[in-house]
């Protein structure tokens, strides 16, 4: 596409009329220009406004990704993959109009392989669907980012969440990837060996790449056996650093904690609201533990001892799976309470990652720059890694409320830098993170970056205008 | 350097002496063209003839490497990283001549943050100066590919070895790296972070790259807490596929299993007489079990049964240090006890990985392979990842015997990729493996890395002629 088009929308072209006959020939009635299918991959859960595409095209099968690619390479106009719509950086928005591709249909188990604890799967399967598949298998995809994504979206966006302290993220999950080329190529990235050495880490470019460097349309993901025993507590902390120091301490102990989430007192407040909880409304930390009978007690024996010794109070057991589940459900439903704080707000869900020994201060001053500038906020987020998020209930029409909000999501990502941390955990970059990205990385790995898109997406059709920005800042 | 010069030592250029002059006055007598240290760098741990740079240059500081770097591109001399020397593939032999970077001078400990469990070191460090240096802190570093290499050599060629069943590779463990571009720019791939969504993963990009992309000269690594408890057990197997089989079991019930090592019957035959131990010369597992004092018995009585039930007989504990050492230096020292089982003879070792309902097979038809060709071999293996090594004894001066290594060593590759694994689980690809990474990724695939090479190193200084041909075969 247009290389000079930096102003989103305003340099959008029609898209040629041959282009869309040649998907409707291709596709059907899996092809669609109705403005609500637009408007609906337009927009992510962001708090951005939508941008739409010119066309919606439904996927079924790899080969159909390929000659949809080789189209957008021929009329050149963008593709952006599109899988759940659970983003929240702007990645599926349609800034220079084109094709959104939309993935759910290819959403079939290709091999479910127990013995070797792996499975493949469309990248439109969802996580919860895949974990449905399985059931039977004694075996768990853990990757849990709160929504159902698809798994195609998660590796995309090197996807995390709540179980990433025990498990690892998508960026340790993913074994093998197939993924369509910007030339309409298609391209397996692995094998299912546990650990490979031949040659370069063609998957892990692939996983966080968000659609810029190639559509993935099959994932080979590792499993992991169930736990003999699961079980869950909560304890609650004085204050906010209290609970997180417990957290350091835990960690560097070796305690294998399965999960565990950090809830701030307006967290609580919202989710006892929202749940009908009666929750002690201060700091709070959710626990759980996988492992064997004896290993999960002692580990809770731990934790619960490190926990009294921060004035953690409270510490309360969940071992019956339904009360388990009540409280990941409080704590999945999180987002949807807090929205509740303030009725008609936009939600704008920030995301940094910063070194354990950090966490206490850098989460303290966020929350001091949020009080100071009245902003109706809460701080929760998966501290055994070092991440957090703000979610900040803002009133979208107002321009003083929004740019109070980007300060304080501005000020959180240069501490977080500052502290040798990331702009992002788990969210990504997309359209919103492209200027931290810069400040993050510097202008030598930014110039690698910007060599790796145009190496492999010379004619910037995929998902341009995400990650970096195609032209070298002086050219 | 000259893109159609493919024939190995053959197009060697001579060393412009404007170059070797430059490269005086910046390293003094931190360069060499003496040929006792050509000859040194020109050779690694592999049967392969040396093949000799034209110089040796010492580097202190990654100001240093930059400007060598661009020395050799003002020159268009090629450059070869080189850590310890211990590779096994020919990835620090010289090819085309050039400039042996010598990286062990940069050996200082850089940073320690035990608190967030990282530690930041020179590539020079070596594994086991590492551990030594952070020995208070109640952390180590679990890589351990046998050979003390550097931890710049271990991450370019993405090591692994007897922990990375339980602690992961290299791939797992790099937070971040310092590297020195093609084009003599300094860049660091990462922050501290345990997780990131920033962008492409450049770190994992760097790592497994064998010194193709860019000159590793700082790695941030992940430590880990000491366990509680080790304890340590050997058990004997009537047959390969017994123990196979009992470590597939233990792998599928998720039991945390630090370290599980194989050897064939051959192999306990070896250290049994170079470490006078009386083993059963019969197959062998080596456990290793990680965790509280409670969770390391708990973790072994269920891998004695385990054991049991496929035949496993003699389960023998050591939970002494002294008698755990002296199990796990056996099994490091045995590619020294193997070499005696044909005194003269050089080593071939190779190495693959499947996924692990295939391993018994394949380490089953790889031996009858071995036997059928009248081979003096052993075949050991980090089990647990479905990874295993054929070392054969070979005279190398003996071309039919050094063929028939090869044709064992073609087939268990062709083996294990039609099992869906890979052709190197973790010795690299260097020289030796290139025309098996064609074999498993397929020519689009192959082409992704060209392109990478071509985008990340135009002039092709970075170790020439390695991972990749240069230049597309239909070309």
């Amino acid at each position: 596409m247009n290389h000079a088009a930096t102003t989103p929308q305003a340099a959008q072209a029609a898209l040629p009329a041959a282009m869309l006959q040649a998907l409707q020939s291709l596709l059907a009635d899996r092809c669609s220009t109705s403005q609500a299918l637009r408007a609906q991959h337009g927009a992510d859960e962001s708090a951005y406004d939508a941008m739409l595409p010119d066309v919606v095209a439904y996927a079924q099968s790899t080969e159909e990704v390929a000659a949809i690619v080789q189209l957008c390479r021929h009329y050149d106009v963008p593709l952006i993959p599109y899988g759940a719509g659970t983003s929240l950086e702007g990645h599926v928005l349609a800034p220079y109009g084109g094709v959104s591709l939309d993935l759910s249909q290819m959403n079939s188990m290709l091999a479910l392989h127990a013995q070797d604890l792996t499975a493949t799967v469309q990248a439109g399967v969802t996580r919860k669907q895949l974990n449905l598949e399985i059931r039977d298998s004694g075996l768990f995809f853990p990757i849990d980012p709160g929504a159902d994504a698809t798994v195609g979206g998660m590796a995309a966006t090197r996807a995390s969440g709540t179980n990433a302290v025990r498990y690892g993220t998508m960026r340790d999950n993913v074994l093998a990837l197939t993924v369509v080329t910007a030339d309409g190529r298609i391209v397996k990235t692995g094998t299912r060996a546990k650990k490979s050495a031949a040659g370069y880490d063609l998957t892990r470019l692939f996983v966080g790449s968000e659609g810029t460097l190639g559509v993935i349309t099959e994932v080979t993901v590792r499993l992991h056996p169930l736990p003999e025993a699961i079980s869950a507590a909560v304890c609650s902390f004085p204050e906010n650093s209290a609970a997180v120091n417990c957290v350091i301490e835990c960690i560097q102990l070796g305690v294998p904690l399965a999960r565990v989430e950090f809830l701030d007192a307006n967290g609580v407040r919202a989710i006892n609201a929202y749940e009908s909880l009666s929750l002690p409304e201060k700091p709070l930390l959710l626990f759980e533990f996988h492992g064997s009978r004896h290993g999960v007690q002692e580990q809770a024996e731990i934790v619960q001892e490190i926990a009294a010794s921060h004035g953690g109070a409270d510490f309360d057991w969940a071992t019956r799976p339904e009360d388990r589940s009540r409280l990941w459900a409080a704590r999945h439903n999180a987002y949807f309470a807090l929205l509740q704080l303030r009725p008609g707000a936009r939600a704008i869900t920030t995301d940094c990652c910063v070194p354990i020994s950090r966490l206490a201060e850098c989460i303290d001053e966020t929350q001091i720059d949020c009080e100071n500038h009245q902003i109706t906020y809460s701080i929760i987020g998966h501290v055994g890694d070092g991440n957090f998020h703000v979610l900040m209930l803002v009133d979208n029409a107002d321009a003083a409320e929004m740019a109070a909000a980007e300060a304080v999501n501005q000020r959180m990502v240069t501490r977080a830098l500052a502290m040798d941390g990331t702009c992002t955990g788990e969210h990504g970059v997309g359209l919103h993170k492209m200027a931290f990205l810069i400040e993050e990385h510097g202008s030598v790995a930014i110039h690698l970056m910007r060599v790796l898109k145009h190496a492999f997406d010379p004619d910037n059709i995929l998902n341009p205008g995400k990650i970096i920005a195609w032209d070298e800042p002086d050219s």
